[in-house]
């Protein structure tokens, strides 16, 4: 008998070897709370640079593997093999690496979008469901407490009926023909057979757009969209006006953009109700603006005056000690951690834990798709 | 000769007696520079009104009439009869009076929206160019000293080539009811009779959709708009979501709304070009946040550093003392004061100022023709 | 019997010719509320400029005067002679001035500090209880609708027992010598023959002081001071560091600058007590930030949600349609318009009305005199 | 050969056992970089709780420990012993576990304030010169990266010379008498026989000093304090206003307060040279405002435009996604780690790096001391 209770969950990743950012971020985010242990690793299609990626990691060498299908065989084998693998590839590979790994019986944490077309997600969606294993996608601005806390709000009709979803992701990196420079995380990004046929609306758009559905928990039901490529000669669109409907009568608009100078990461979401409104930015995420109709508007920090037990969950610090992008990712794998567990026998889940999955990318899939395609059409109302 | 150089231009005014809002606002713009003096008035439809409305203003009671028609005839007929009129009524009104002064040899200062419906605003335009007098609209956002630099900045090509505008006017004092309750502000506002057919689309989409085409510089083409009425029974819009696309290639979006709790007179205009980006916020008049691109964000601030000439123009108090909505609405009244005075053989005007005028109205008639097309038809790409 | 209710006040100005800048300011605020009619100047010393500043102004000529002394005299002997006069000339200037108008029979409102020295202060004191004439100082900043609020918000108890009060006015534009380069304002305000002993601390850390004893309501008992100039040659201090102590048991900190690079006029006051705590600054005029103790934050904004009866009694516009410094000065002049007919036999002043005065005035002296005496003695406690 | 290149630094811990606060802080931020393995612990002075406490961490039972002096000897026997130790525990026992590991061998990162009183402070700076081995405070505000650029910017003289130090830490959670509850972080922090002579200065109002100095570079000179306990039965101050003398001719305020409702962790420091000036907020901490004299404000971002090599060597994610306080802190554990293995013999550690150590916390120590005999006096510059 051990006395100690602590038990890491093996981890294994696929993509994020030198010279990737999305990796490193999720194994920070998986570090946080100390409930992984990465142990093995696809890090790179280059075997060479996946050996070498590994042991920067410290991995065992006989665990850094040339490709995820040899790594997805070799770790279902080992008796001490990985429980999950996250993946962080280019969006193209999300597809096959994790229909690898599900039928390895192994969980998946994927970074989003779900896939690169809508007929992969569709695929990947009974894939899932033959494993019986987890399929979490890492939409990790669903993860900041004051957003949980708003969803919570509005569940409870503190903002009373929704009219208004106003979602905005806004940023000015790809202002420039950065792509023609080689620069590594423009160029896939800008390569519809990387990333799919959608550049800004898959890489950003869809996260504003995941955000508003799960904040004000409404059902999008057609889109209106606008897609342009501002840049010359680039491939895919670089800035996105959409209008939203949704079942319950409330409408959105959502804007997403890659051109605009001054915005870093502009993720905005305003939400209006009949009784109250919200209002939020990623770049100061421990705030959550709430003005009940006729009355001032307050401030509700995480952590302090106005926290609801709903954020604290996830909260690490006091208020005024502001906690950020890495914590609201690590938020998703703490959440992640424990439906891993319950589903290895563990404790049930906290009911308030709300991981996104296959649902969530597989809407965000659809969402691409209709907003291309009524662009395509100069601007026709497409359901979802 | 006289000593004094002081000659206060003679003014008179329709509506805004007891009761209404935007009359006193007119009269307080119209004093703050000293150029002009309040000498008569048909400032109600109610004759009994309009005379006590116009001794509280200190008005001869000769000069205080029953109708803007009476009005009009008897002051051209005075030897020293008023130079300029302010119309202040509802929109309904705004094209007879307007006709009526003009006709009679009187310049015409005008609230907005032009007039209730785009064939009246046509006429208007005749009128105007057949009158040869003065046609001014009071668009007094447009004359804040912060939104002239901004204007100015990009007709020197300090953003580069346009590429987005984004226009937002939002407020949430109809987010209920209120026209039910006999408040005379809703009441006129929400009554198509009164307004026009557009309700937030006249009354605060121009607004928005004015100040996004006068600082960018750029031609509206088209619009693609949905209109809602949340509020049941209310008979005009309450919430405008409107794509637009500019000749020039530009795009944008704008959203008006009345309906959003939490938002005072949230008018915000962002401008994206390939070399920099603008944002501004009318509640926060004295900022303008400019960000070349690959550089810091910079505050620029009126009469302050970074301030140009252009701002100091239209400005009276040193930097960080706020100026604010009634200054702003003063210099619409302070460079209509200099066209007055030349349009009667005074010094010319200054080539920087840029009263708004009958084309302005116009366009906003347009604009709100147009986009209630667009919204009834399920919205279609509609010219301009 | 005259239909006409409207009576203005006649007004003469000591001061602010070509070239001054707050006797602009004065006359603007003095006419927003059209309370008063400017009709008669001393308006420089010099007497030729005095009668082309006039002439500028539409004075009549014969109303233009040479001096204040001849001004006084004139026109308390004249049937339609001034009723008020604002002095707006230098410091040095004020207690000669305020004197000779007060004897003469003629209500005085008068730029702040109360005077160059505490002698002339106290004597003037004397002079205002003798003459039994209105003197008014225009603490403008104490003005502002929010403040207002704030002042009867802590008077209601809504802050429990004050412990803090935290005073700044912080400015820019002394940082390098600019008194050398002969610009006006510079030159007067560090000489002084011209300001008083008191530099920075009289011309900026008055209004502070003013600011945080008007608004607590406490009683200021003794300060320990560490005043500095920090640029070479300045006669006069640019930078002032003070310890204050209230009889009531509240403590508080002030300071004031003209030599912080990146601040314009940012005068912010926070009050603390047992049970909540606020926040305002002049350059944001319009919003009071109040936190009840373990409640949210709250923005009150004028006009809007959460705005008392108090602060709308000195608005103009809805909320969100901003107001700034000079109507916060123009409140100060319908104030002072109410007290003068109310001295003269008009209707009794509205009880919420609080003029400041010669207490003030004096208290700005004894404060700006102990701050100099504390202060050369390297820091000690000093009474008022 | 081993083609790992990843080899942890074994870190024990004393102090931050069930309950704690900023013992999981610190393992958080020894975690998010990955350098550390935290293998022993004496996490309670309580054996059992640091049993059950290290049980939950998943250490090993053997090498939790009943107390730091058995910890220091066990851990220095073994072979595979802790080559660090973090101290978390209230102030008072700094001081012995410092000293008790430093003569173990083994490097110490201890949380401030140093020691609980000067004398021991002074002790303990002996017994780390003694030692040769390394002692790092963990100043974690000091290691935000838009701090180290604001420090490094005015090492390169972009401010000019330096003239004004502007700091504040202002909290509101000892607004009520907390301590009286039995709240277990009041309980120690109010209590002298614990948390030393100081309550607030030691507390907090030392980050705002160590950061006022650290990122100025100015050698304090004298302080003139006034220290306060507003809550009845408090038995150290939960107020203090100080004015601070630096030699090099600079002058400053530090404010700070755990009783002013509406404030969280209100950490701001701003630095005013005669050629530009600085603001930086904890609450906001990847945003650096920077205003060279006469031009427009800049707003300096962590990974944005502006941001120097400096900020980017501590920064882990693009501009606009927020790092917070863990990453702060985990800043400092990172550059620990390269110091740690600089001692053991590896690579040398970068110029630019800053850890803060015993002179830190010595002149920490000496401020907490000067301002309490400065209060106690009356006020009176004291020499630090």
């Amino acid at each position: 008998m051990s006395a100690s209770t602590k038990k890491r969950i093996k981890l294994g990743m696929v993509g994020g070897g030198q010279g990737a950012f999305i990796g490193a971020v999720h194994r920070i985010a998986a570090r946080i709370d100390d409930e992984y242990e990465l142990v093995a690793g696809a890090l790179s299609s280059d075997a060479e640079r996946s050996k070498a990626s590994g042991a920067e990691l410290g991995l065992d060498p006989a665990r850094c593997y040339g490709s995820f299908e040899e790594m997805a065989k070799a770790e279902a084998a080992r008796p001490d093999g990985i429980e999950a693998v996250s993946i962080v590839t280019p969006n193209h590979m999300h597809f096959p690496a994790a229909k690898a790994f599900l039928e390895a019986g192994i969980h998946v944490i994927c970074d989003k979008p779900l896939t690169s077309n809508l007929a992969d997600a569709e695929a990947l969606e009974k894939v899932v469901a033959a494993s019986g294993k987890l399929f979490i996608l890492t939409h990790n601005y669903s993860a900041y407490p004051m957003i949980r806390q708003a969803r919570d709000m509005i569940a409870n009709g503190d903002l009373g009926n929704l009219r208004l979803v106003q979602m905005e992701y806004v940023q000015d990196w790809l202002t420039e023909d950065l792509e023609s420079s080689g620069q590594k995380q423009a160029s896939w990004r800008t390569d519809p057979t990387k990333s799919g046929l959608g550049g800004c609306i898959g890489d950003i758009g869809t996260h504003a757009f995941q955000l508003g559905c799960f904040v004000s928990g409404l059902t999008p039901e057609s889109v209106l969209a606008d897609l342009t490529s501002f840049v010359e000669g680039r491939k895919v669109d670089d800035n996105v006006s959409v209008l939203v409907r949704f079942a319950e009568g409330a409408k959105g608009m959502l804007w997403a953009s890659q051109v605009a100078p001054g915005n870093e990461n502009a993720l905005t979401l305003r939400v209006y109700g009949d009784k109250a409104g919200f209002e939020w930015q990623q770049e100061h995420p421990n705030h959550l603006w709430y003005t009940p109709l006729g009355q001032p508007k307050q401030l509700l920090t995480r952590a302090g005056a106005g926290a609801s037990e709903i954020a604290a969950r996830l909260t690490r610090t006091p208020g005024g000690h502001p906690e950020g992008y890495l914590e609201g990712f690590a938020n998703i794998y703490l959440e992640a951690a424990a439906a891993i567990r319950e589903a290895s026998g563990g404790p049930a889940i906290d009911p308030a834990s709300t991981v996104p999955g296959i649902k969530d990318g597989l809407s965000g899939m659809r969402f691409i798709d209709a907003c291309i395609r009524s662009s395509n059409a100069d601007g026709v109302w497409t359901g979802l």
